[in-house]
């Protein structure tokens, strides 16, 4: 990150020309815990946070609600430290394979999905 | 589903209040296996979707690119049998727990974030 050729916020031209970006230029992103394998949440990023997501090895996303940048835990101290960032089959799609610091949703919850159970299936 | 009261394809207005769509009235969904906890994919549903999930018990998507509703595996022989549906916390994001028949990707990947690591962090 000391040369101006290694930017620390250009996303590799290579992978910025595979992913398949909404209209917002934004692309959704699951977040999974790598050893319990729970899904924590959904986030966005545009290439620039996927850049810093990438360069800093902390999560980092675009707020749709705030319209910002959003390092995960610099408010709250729950930080992702991201291990591995893959790409679906169709480009449209995101997994970032992260470790968890504390409770991943802002409710406290240790994800976002552990409230609210629509519907389950007995047996 | 034999009377007029209990359609097999209009979900409860309780859930449905709840639920914050894209301007496309859509929402997006996370698909996870409930045992190896892998995420498959991602998809989309709306309303319509989301109850016929619920009443079948079979993972039922809107296709964003073909624009009509699709039921996982009925191409493929590939179903998905939905376990738990979940919402998160901000109501705009919905977490399907199935058991996924076969190959959950198209491309015959076990998952559609298998073929492309875009960046590991090493140790």
């Amino acid at each position: 990150m000391s040369t101006p050729s290694s930017s620390s916020s250009s996303l590799d031209p290579a992978v910025a020309a595979r992913l398949r970006h909404t209209a917002d230029g934004l692309v959704p992103v699951v977040v999974q815990q790598h050893d319990s394998r729970e899904v924590l949440m959904l986030a966005w990023v545009d290439d620039e946070a996927l850049a810093r997501t990438i360069d800093t090895g902390r999560a980092t996303y675009w707020s749709r609600s705030r319209g910002e940048y959003w390092v995960k835990g610099d408010t709250s101290g729950h930080a992702q430290w991201v291990k591995e960032v893959r790409l679906d089959c169709d480009g449209d799609t995101l997994l970032f394979v992260v470790d968890q610091v504390g409770a991943a949703c802002h409710t406290g919850d240790h994800t976002c999905f552990d409230a609210d159970l629509l519907h389950r299936v007995d047996g």
